[in-house]
């Protein structure tokens, strides 16, 4: 954890309340203590330091002197199948980590059935690996993760609409063209689940302008394929 | 498991006698049969296709049509501050995938001492790693990984050997420069442990020649910034 974030709620007159994990943290990891400081930021808002004033065993308050605008998000939004769930939870933190605001976690043919009644999709659940990632990179603002279990109709009724006047594309191994590099324009970037999307998922994307585009001849896990698409994407 | 790798103890005139996990692989995960194809692949060999032409509950048999070069390797030696053991397990995994062949892991004041202890770096369990990647990413050439367990002799007496000619570079958040991209170059890549190389490990790094070089505003893993780096520094 490099930023902690705090909840709205838990702040009062730039004074914070803390317990829990995160007071956790503070005593046990980071082993501070009365007088220290430590790097906070409001969820959804502005970062900066904090000082301890008062420590129990029950609560920390900490004197906020926030203001400081979190890194830019990335001009993207991410399709991605379903991951099983353990990468699930890696795959948000990463995401959240990166810059990535937008995320819709579809349906494919290879994705399998059981991968939707994971616990890990719960709110509470997506907004802890988010909050992780968040406060691994040192950002404050949360993604929003949308769940669309037919691919159909997300396909056809609601993608046009995401995509509207972005770059639209599709990592596909075997793809003809290369990922392109350093874009300035905003993107739609689409991921298969392990195995690929089938050939029916692939055409149904280009009909809505996708295009197909690979990282090399090597096949990839999702999970290191996505750090590496947004890495070639965008400008460091 | 895109890619069946064998050792080349199992293979005689153009057949191989799988057993064990792959064996398990085989029937229980891609539930293959008698005169059934699959791709494979000799370690440090070449890789191409096998029909099973025997199988039976302990062995099968399989003939071979090999004669397919890997993909090429990517022009970089990484010197990694050894992560902790469940982090290495999936680094080794990555770079062995991203096709990086050759890998020092080295202390750093960060490191854990701990963390030299994990039977995770026993030879055969980076190798069970590394064959892992390569499997996922359709590669035969396994990469040679090189234990340095301190960190001034290394630099000292190893490392300008090792750097060459190569472009030297240390990634490190907040450095001025950012990553270099598309390079075409041989490259000596150093990344440091969560928390960063401590200042007079940088200053060390620098004195033979390295550059330091950031990936943004961002602080990622270490997981994560490995495939974001070798996404950025070479063509796809």
């Amino acid at each position: 954890m490099n930023l902690m974030l705090l909840k709205s709620d838990s702040i009062e007159n730039n004074v914070a309340k803390v317990s829990g994990r995160q007071l956790e943290h503070l005593t046990q990891v980071q082993r501070l203590t009365e007088g220290d400081f430590l790097n906070l930021g409001e969820i959804n808002g502005t970062m900066g330091r904090g000082k301890i004033t008062m420590l129990t065993d029950e609560q920390a308050s900490i004197s906020l002197e926030l203001g400081v605008q979190p890194p830019r998000a990335l001009p993207i939004t991410i399709i991605l199948a379903l991951p099983r769930p353990k990468m699930l939870r890696r795959i948000l933190q990463t995401i959240a980590a990166m810059g990535v605001k937008n995320i819709y976690l579809i349906n494919s043919s290879r994705v399998e059935k059981s991968f939707w009644q994971t616990p890990f999709l719960r709110p509470e659940s997506i907004e802890e690996q988010l909050i992780l990632g968040l406060e691994q990179a040192k950002d404050t603002i949360l993604p929003s993760v949308h769940l669309r279990k037919l691919f159909k109709p997300f396909v056809e009724d609601e993608l046009t609409g995401i995509v509207g006047k972005s770059r639209a594309i599709i990592a596909h191994p075997g793809a003809e063209k290369p990922c392109p590099i350093n874009l300035d324009s905003q993107v739609t970037l689409a991921i298969g689940p392990e195995g690929g999307f089938i050939p029916y998922e692939v055409e149904k994307l280009l009909s809505v302008g996708f295009d197909s585009i690979h990282l090399g001849p090597r096949i990839l896990r999702v999970e290191t394929a996505v750090p590496a698409l947004l890495s070639r994407l965008f400008p460091a």
